[in-house]
Parts: structure tokens; C-alpha cells; sequence
């Protein structure tokens, strides 16, 4: 089977090697689609050296089948299509109060343990949620930074008529406005880049260029004054930092999706006068999952139109070269089998 | 009457008026003492010149009894004991969605207008919270900071069991740390002054001077390692903000209490890494109000320690000269009928 591996300084192997049966309680998956992640390029680009232990195969955004079953585990069959929630939680503590899925000795499979950037794959079997037969396999890759966005979704609380208002039209940015749409929320979409505009518009979102209008100024119009109900930070930039305090209204929640490396001045005293909440929010949990595949499965929103780019697992590095040269670029995928 | 007027530059006139009846809707108030607020200090050093017309009788922290009612005030009677809650929200609008305490157009009585720093006070009714007969009016002149404080600890969602790290043991930070602890959580403070660290700990709080300790493995070692669950952000400094973050276990929520008149660095990460929750938290509620005025009507806490100097309201301007020369003082009250 062909297996990549991350090697360092922005180089990826690729090599034939036997593929091993799963051991007891995981299974054996033939990765059909790999996303390319923004926290996979962060590693090629050298900024988690620290955290993988090269080289090390690495990719998370998967969909496939399962191929083998290792020891224990009945209620999978091979044939079964499915997608790899991949948190290894099995280092819980007590201090964790039940919080699984960011535990403090969470490991991240496909960072701290070999992802799915190869044909085959195993995986410990309570990471696979269960996809119906029918479901598309490309865009079923899509499923966990969906997930992402369902959590983020979830976690502030949007009801339908609200407003939220998605800083930053990026893959994350976009299914957020995506999810929140599909919830009976009023999107603002804000981003910078043209190409991504027209993308977010031709999808018929409402989308502000921040550079060209005046964003607080454009929602307050939009809300007869009531400004934003849900503020998503996806840009992870300053000037979001900036206005995010401005375009929440009053009891606003701002939805920090976006990873600031480094501490950032945010203007604590709106804060306090608008009683706004800031809501941390990583990963997801099991459910997030499951909404996202719900939709998914319904593929009723343009999902297809993401996928800006596929090639070939054995031209990995080609990908994630041309993924640097292309800003323009939504998702690029590797299609896993060839 | 005795009236108080700020006419700036630190200064207080003290003048003989006649008083003045209450109009339709309002009700005239013999105040008995009106505590200094940290927000009258602010006033006294010029930092709130552009907002507070000069002269200004300022001052909100009172109780006092009703001395007469203006036309159409038919539910209170002359005698009654009351507080004030100095909020007029007449000004509301549809875009403040029925958040009235801290809407858009909120006049704070006090410093938009009138205050209580003079014998007779007129005030609109809807303003006023009745007293029980019994209640001492001296402890009841701090209804108004420890409804701050009853607000603060509502949104921060605390239950019995949990642990409540208190960021800075003055005035409102100590009457947090009561609330909290009438409400069965674990109470831990971070206070740098060794006066209140003594003044909390006769009160039997467990008391942390961070300069000599570190807070954040005093607190894991107290809580085995699921640090604060909730933290009370109220000291105003950046050390705060650095740790306000650390102390913070998985899904902590960190209550904004303190003014933070600039951006300040915050770690955008933690909240993202822990999914921690940060909620801005101004002023108070009627019902925060209600939660205060039965705490100070049990009196099962020792309130009357947290008030330091009583002066007569004509040495109003030797009261805020001593108590910015005495940093270890709590709480400094006026005494308005002297």
C-alpha cells in the first residue's frame, strides 16, 4: 500500500509497504478521500516539529470503508463506509470532570499517532461513526471540519431569526455560515479575498469586504441596530479581534474559533458594558458528528463547490506545494487510492 | 438640606438647599449613608470629567427612608426603608431586546445625574427596592455593591460544590468571595495587600497572595487538579489577565468584573484550548437587588466589618482626601443626615 509520511522541512515520503492487520478493538480502513487540513499545513510548514514525531503519516479530514476487523469488535462489517472522529481520549482523568473530547492528555490522532494520508488505515474502533451506503465518499472527507463547524455552531447557541456574523470566509469560515444558515440564522459573511467573496455570494450569502465597507456599520443597518447575536472569529487576525467587541450587540456571544499563538489585546471593557460572552470552542463531540453527517447525507447545500481541488495520495507533495501557491484555493483533498 | 456638589479639580462644595418636593412618578428619600464607590473615587480624580456635568451631587451606594411622594405614587408610603437602584432605563430601545440594565441609552442616577450625596434625595419610583422594618440602614447603604456582586456570581453560572477563584480581595472582590460562598462553592482569593489578606482570612477565606504564592499550583493542589471552575476577574491589572487563563480549568467561565479602559493581551488560546468562557458582567438586575437585599436583611455575614470609616456628609471632601491616603480600607460610608 502507498503510505506518506511527513519527513521535516516541508517534504512528504512516499512508499510501498505491507498494510498491518488491525489489532484487538481497532479496525482496518481503506482511506478513500484525505482533506488537506490549515493544521496539516501547519505541520509542513515546520510549526508543529515539536509535537510530531517524525515522520510521521499525518492527515484527519478522511472518509473510507472498512477492510478488517481487528479482535472484539462486532458491530462493524466490512463494506461499511465511514469516517474517523479522531480523538484518542484514553488518557482521561477524574480532573476532566467528563469533558472528553478535550481532555488534558487528549492525543490527536493524525498528529500525536499516524493519520489517514495512506491507503489503509487503523484506527481504535470507538473512533469510526457509521455512514449509509449511499453516502458520496468525496464529500463525506468533508464530515470533520463540518464537525468543526457544528460544534462552534452549537456551542454559541444560535437560534433561528439570530445574527451571526462569520469573520473570515475560509473552509472553517464557510461551513460555519453553512451550518448556521441551515439553522434558520441571518449570515454575515466577512473576508477580504475576491475570489472567496464571489464563492460565498455565488452561495447566497451576504458577504462584506471589512477593507471596502464598514462592517459594524453594515450589520447595524442590517439589524436595525441590534448588531450581531453570534460573532464566529475564524479569521484569526487582529483587525477580527478589533471589531469583534464592535459588531456583537449587546449580550452578544463571540465564538473564538480561530488560534491566536500568542496573546492578543481584545477590548475587555465591551466586554463588560455589552455583557458579552466569549465562548472558547475545539474540536467537537460525538454529536457534532452526527449533525454533520446528517447533512451530509442530505447534501443539500453546495458542499461539492468546496472541493477546489483533488489529487492523487502518491503526488502529496505536489499538493501541498500547489495548496501554498493557491490562496484562492477552498479544500484540496487527496483521493487516497491512486 | 446639606447638598454635595463635585465641581472638579478634587473638589466638593457642601451647600445648605432647600429641598425640593418630588414630582409626578418620583419619591423624595431622607438617605441616611451613601457609601463611596470605587466609581465615585474615578469621578473625584477628574477621570470622568467628560461624562459628569459639573456641579454634580454624586453618590449611589445608599439606603435611606421615604420622606415624601410625588402624584400618582400609590405602593410606598412616607417611612418606608428603602435602596435605590440608580438605573433609568426610560431611554430603551427595540434594539436593546429587553435587556434593560445595560441598555444603549441607560442613564446611571448618580453620575448622569443627581445622586445620593445630600439629605434629601428625589428619585423616579420605579427605582426604588423596599426594606423590612428591622434592617439596619447603615449595612443596607451596601445593598448596591453587593447586588454588583449577586449579578456577577448569577452569570457566572455557580453551583454548590464548585470552586470560585476570586482575582482581587477590595471591596467588590470580598463581597463576590460572600456570595459565592453563601451559594456552598469553595472560595479561593488572590489579594497582594497583606491588610485584607488578613481582613479575608478572619473572615475564614482561603486567601493566596500570588507575589509569594503560586496561584495556579495552590489551586490545582485544592481542587486535584480541576483548577477554578469559574474565576472572578476583579483586581483591574494585567498579572490578573495573565492568570485569570491559567487558573482556569477545562470549561472554566471567567466573570469580567473589573474596567479594563484599554485592550489588553489576553491568551485567545486558552480559551480555545480549555473551551473556557469569558462573561462581561455589568451592574445587576432587579432580582440581583432582591438577592442582596435578603442577604443584608439575614445578616449572617460579617458586613459590618467591610465598612471601615463612617465621616458626616459635610466632611465630604476630608472622606475622599483620607480615603485615598489609607489603601487598606475597605468600604468608607457618609453619614447623610450629619
Amino acid at each position: 500500500m502507498i503510505v506518506t509520511k511527513y519527513e521535516g522541512n516541508k517534504t512528504f515520503s512516499v512508499s510501498e509497504e505491507e498494510a498491518m492487520a488491525p489489532l484487538a478493538g481497532e479496525v482496518q480502513i481503506k482511506v478513500a478521500y484525505c482533506g488537506i487540513c490549515g493544521t496539516d499545513v501547519h505541520i509542513y510548514h515546520g510549526m508543529m516539529d515539536q509535537r510530531v514525531a517524525m515522520p510521521q503519516t499525518i492527515g484527519h479530514e478522511m472518509s473510507g470503508e472498512i477492510s478488517a476487523l481487528g479482535e472484539g469488535v462486532s458491530y462493524l462489517k466490512i463494506g461499511d463506509k465511514v469516517v474517523v472522529r479522531p480523538l484518542d481520549n484514553r488518557g482521561e482523568l477524574p480532573s476532566d470532570k467528563g469533558i472528553s473530547h478535550i481532555c488534558k492528555n487528549l492525543k490527536f490522532i493524525g498528529i500525536d499517532s499516524p493519520g489517514a494520508m495512506q491507503q489503509y488505515w487503523n484506527v481504535p474502533a470507538f473512533t469510526i461513526h457509521k455512514l449509509q451506503e449511499s453516502t458520496d465518499l468525496k464529500l463525506a472527507a468533508l464530515i470533520e471540519p463540518l464537525a468543526v463547524a457544528c460544534h462552534d455552531v452549537r456551542l454559541s447557541g444560535l437560534t433561528a431569526g439570530e445574527t451571526a456574523v462569520v469573520l473570515g470566509g475560509g473552509p472553517i469560515g464557510m461551513l460555519v455560515a453553512f451550518v448556521a444558515k441551515s439553522q434558520g440564522a441571518q449570515v454575515i459573511i466577512s473576508e477580504v479575498n475576491p475570489v472567496r467573496i464571489n464563492m460565498a455570494k455565488s452561495w447566497g450569502f451576504d458577504v462584506v469586504s471589512p477593507v471596502e465597507t464598514d462592517l459594524v456599520a453594515y450589520v447595524d443597518g442590517k439589524t436595525e441596530g441590534r448588531l450581531a447575536d453570534v460573532v464566529f472569529e475564524v479569521a484569526g487576525v487582529q483587525p477580527a479581534l478589533d471589531v469583534m467587541t464592535e459588531v456583537a450587540g449587546i449580550r452578544g456571544r463571540i465564538v473564538m474559533v480561530a488560534i491566536h499563538g500568542q496573546p492578543k489585546p481584545v477590548s475587555l471593557f465591551k466586554f463588560f458594558w455589552k455583557e458579552l460572552k466569549l465562548i472558547g470552542a475545539r474540536v467537537y463531540e460525538p454529536e457534532d458528528y452526527e449533525t454533520a453527517i446528517d447533512l451530509i447525507t442530505k447534501n443539500e447545500l453546495p458542499f461539492a463547490e468546496l472541493i477546489t481541488d483533488v489529487q492523487p495520495l502518491s503526488k502529496i507533495q505536489n499538493a501541498f506545494e500547489q495548496n501554498d501557491l493557491n490562496p484562492n484555493g477552498m479544500k484540496v483533498m487527496l483521493d487516497c487510492q491512486s
